[in-house]
Parts: C-alpha cells; structure tokens; sequence
C-alpha cells in the first residue's frame, strides 16, 4: 500500500477550505460513512457530500492532535473539531477516524469514534 | 452503553504489571484481535493470551496520547507504545487501538492501527 496520508491532510484541509465537495471527492462512489459508530451510515457519494455539507455549515475546522497511523489499506488518526456557532460558546470534539481505502486510493469505508464525553465547550 | 474506558484503564495497567492474563481476562472467549491490521488475526483465549505473552515479553508500556474516545460499544484510544530492549536502542510505536464490546462488557474485536511509518527508535 501507498503512503495513504496525503488523503487525510486533503481531508483536514477540505474543512479548512469549507468545500464539502473536495472531501466527498476522497471517497469511493459507493463508500459507507458512520459518523458517529452506532449511528445509520451513509452510503453513497450524494449521502456522503450531504454529510461534508451539513457538517461545514458549522464552520467546523479539524486539528491533528498526534500521528497517522496507517496499517496496511486503512489509517487511523486523532483530530480536535472545533465549532464555533455564532452567539454560542465554543466547541470541540475529540475523535478518532478510521479510513479504509480501495485500490484506487479512494476512501471506501469511514468511522468515526466520539460520543458525549468527548464533546467540550467554552 | 456504559462507560467502556475502565477497560482501556485496566489494560493499560495489565501492561505496566506486566500481566498478559490480566489483559487476556478483558476479551470474550470468542474474541478476534487484529494487530496490526491487515495481518492474520487470533482468534479465541489460547491465541490471545499468548499474543499478550510475546508482547509483554520485551518489556512494552503504554502511555495514552490524548483522551478515549467512546461511541456506541466501541472505543478507540491513541498511545505510544515504549519498548526497551537490552542492549539496544528503545523503541516507541504510536499506536490508534479500536476495541469493541459486548453485552457483558467483554471486548468482542481489537484493531491496531500502526505501520512501519509509526516505528521510532532512540
């Protein structure tokens, strides 16, 4: 397998930019997305770019917070999402994501892990 | 769910004691443990056991890099390994684990995420 990194820097950078459709474009046509794990995934390029486009409503941008990890077709990183709602106080979320990838480089499958406990404010 | 990060706890101490059957004793009996991924994966108590006892042989601790993440019966955690061999040099591994859970709290799968790229040494 390839150095899958540069797809996980595209990825943050996507946020960064606020284009929804430059993240769905990292994904396979028929990839799974599970954000949170436990929640219906989302099959699908529409589902997935509908996905990117309500999550960067929030002006949500993500931070690194350690290594990628890769193993074989998958990689596994920890990030900080900050949120910043207009009126409201501040948010970040820490979570880790896990990308699994196809031959061709795209994103078949993603989960991510967060939950209530890794949602702080202020 | 409850909260699942006692388990990671306890692991993280069974590795300090040095006590594979303390880990060992975290997994369901029908438990499959991927580590890294995309390598064969052991299956059952005997295999897993004795994966624990390879792996505590050459001294291992873990530190957490940042917080557990819980969602759903998953939990996912970054951490660095520390490896000490005698008369060479130490070696750390930055690792992403991702533990699932069943009903009686016992971890059903483990994943580990790192690769070559993830290996420092000094």
């Amino acid at each position: 397998m390839p150095d899958l990194s540069a797809s996980v820097h595209a990825y943050v950078a996507a946020f960064a930019a606020a284009d929804a459709s430059a993240a769905a474009a990292l994904f396979a046509a028929d990839a799974v997305l599970e954000d949170p794990v436990g929640t219906p995934p989302r099959e699908g390029s529409e589902a997935i770019l509908a996905f990117y486009q309500g999550a960067m409503q929030t002006g949500a941008t993500l931070t690194l917070t350690g290594p990628i990890r890769q193993a074989a077709d998958a990689v596994a990183f920890c990030f900080t999402v900050h949120i910043n709602p207009p009126g409201a106080a501040a948010i970040q979320i820490d979570i880790i994501d896990v990308f699994r990838f196809n031959d061709a480089g795209k994103i078949r499958s993603m989960q991510a892990f967060w939950g209530p406990a890794n949602v702080r404010t202020g």
